[in-house]
């Protein structure tokens, strides 16, 4: 009868084994979050991973936003605590019933249960915006592409997916640029891995060659020891180097060049995947790498194998 | 980074002040829940006071339901664990993203927002259904009107404001009689007020008088002594019996007659709304006591207040 029976959780003895490895994938719009997520999930398999995006937890929907003085990377548009609350869940093993923002007609509609599997995979705009948020996830993962390449995605995407025309979602980067400054950037602290896809400046390539991935490696997990892996060979394609962050911490930054023969970087691949935490033994699944327009990215599939090394990595022994 | 940090609560601290105070009102479809619940809210003040539906949380919309072998009485039928998150959330003072199932449409919709008030008022079909359910109420009440008048209600209301046919009403009252009989009245064991509406049998009264309510008082909570606040006069009204419940437990019967005067039954509901823990006085509001079809029980509004004086006593000391 007393309030305080109330917080008693509504299983004994939540085992251990039984929480979910989370990742989060934070980044601005169409930084690339969608796409480097379903090659992730589909390596470690669909059937044991639930992927989230948080863009859900929207508190209003197209036509009511047009009423409130902020735009959806402000927290204040978004219910914060409710997507705290449904982390912390997922994060016990527990389901949700997780709210649903429809992009292609701006509406919030019915909820979905959730439960969760062995892998969550939480991506969106501010998975990584407070400690609690922070404090579900084994692995976070920051995507940060130079602005204009990410503008050049973000305008093919809504014109194409969402119903804009161009001129909308030019005005729409100029008006959320305060907010992604004060909300989504920040972000980019918080994250063990920081990924950014880009060309390499002053380097000439031929059309249709894939974007090389800076990856930084920061000490606040525990990363695979790729010297023993790689070969010489493999360096030509990948190679880290020690640096200093932007804010000066000491940081691995591995790089990834898009410019690679492709063979190389598939052999790359290949001996990541072959290294992977035992019992994985399954076959490289085809879609690591996969674009939006259906082409290829090695650096891409790279980064993936990567992830997919953390997430299996920080699986609950039993 | 552990998954055990995940289990904090978001909120350090959070006082016992803070938390509400939990109603529950368990019934089968139209035994009078929405219309017993809307005079407490009203008595304790709209601004204070938050009152859900847990029928929100069927699993299932109408079309739906016509491909499952249960009716919305089974637990099967609604997500109980995601109810039992919200309640636990909701009694220690949280806001929980509530599901919405509309039954004009009998579609699922966009859920909203529940910030609980100092009191939260729960009603529903299963809201005493499990164990943690339970623990989150600092009161229970099982409605428990006589079959035939609860079902004499049900087709009222359901061709009225639901858009079904009399011969639709009758038949799912048939379809849900077993799941009524395994999952909704089994709760009543569990109430610690049980409370019946209905004629007295063999006595005659005039057309439009109300019916009398039965309440039975179980021992599990504290009841206010009704013998020190009424008088030899207020008797004629409401009276106490000691009985056997049909378990055979103990138990306190307090009868509330419908066809007393209607100037004695608001005497003694002054005397009860006078009595109320300091701190209310305020003065009575019209709407207690107000039946579905804007007729006036007395019956109803004593109930009503017997429960105000509950969730008024169960307030947290600061």
């Amino acid at each position: 009868m007393s309030p305080h029976k109330a917080v008693r959780l509504a299983r004994t003895d939540p085992v251990r084994a039984s929480r979910p490895v989370m990742l989060a994938i934070a980044g601005d719009s169409a930084a690339g979050k969608t796409t480097l997520t379903r090659g992730i999930a589909a390596a470690l398999g669909q059937d044991r991973t639930s992927v989230i995006c948080v863009d859900d937890y929207h508190r209003y929907d197209r036509a009511e936003r047009k009423q409130v003085p902020y735009t959806v990377l402000n927290p204040a548009c978004n219910y914060i605590e409710v997507m705290e609350q449904h982390l912390q869940l997922l994060a016990l093993g527990k389901p949700v019933l997780k709210p649903v923002y429809d992009h292609s007609t701006g509406l919030l509609a019915r909820p979905v249960l959730i439960e969760p599997g062995e892998f969550v995979l939480v991506e969106g705009l501010l998975p990584l915006h407070s400690k609690v948020l922070r404090a579900c996830f084994d692995v976070t993962v920051y995507l940060d592409p130079p602005e204009e390449i990410r503008h050049g995605w973000k305008l093919r995407r809504d014109t194409a997916e969402r119903g804009y025309t161009a001129e909308q979602v030019l005005a729409e980067l100029e008006r959320r640029e305060p907010e992604s400054a004060a909300f989504i950037r920040p972000q980019r602290q918080w994250a063990d891995i920081c990924v950014r896809f880009a060309p390499i400046p002053g380097k000439e390539v031929e059309p249709g060659t894939p974007l090389s991935a800076e990856l930084l490696l920061r000490p606040t997990i525990s990363h695979p020891d790729l010297s023993t892996t790689l070969t010489d060979d493999d360096r030509r394609t990948v190679h880290l180097k020690l640096i200093r962050d932007a804010d000066s911490r000491p940081v691995d930054a591995l790089h990834v060049h898009g410019y690679a023969p492709r063979e190389d970087a598939r052999m790359v691949e290949k001996v990541i995947w072959e290294q992977l935490p035992s019992g994985h033994g399954t076959p490289m699944p085809e879609t690591l790498g996969r674009l939006a327009d259906g082409t290829r990215s090695e650096p891409l599939a790279i980064t993936q194998l990567l992830l997919v090394w953390h997430l299996l990595q920080a699986r609950p022994t039993p």
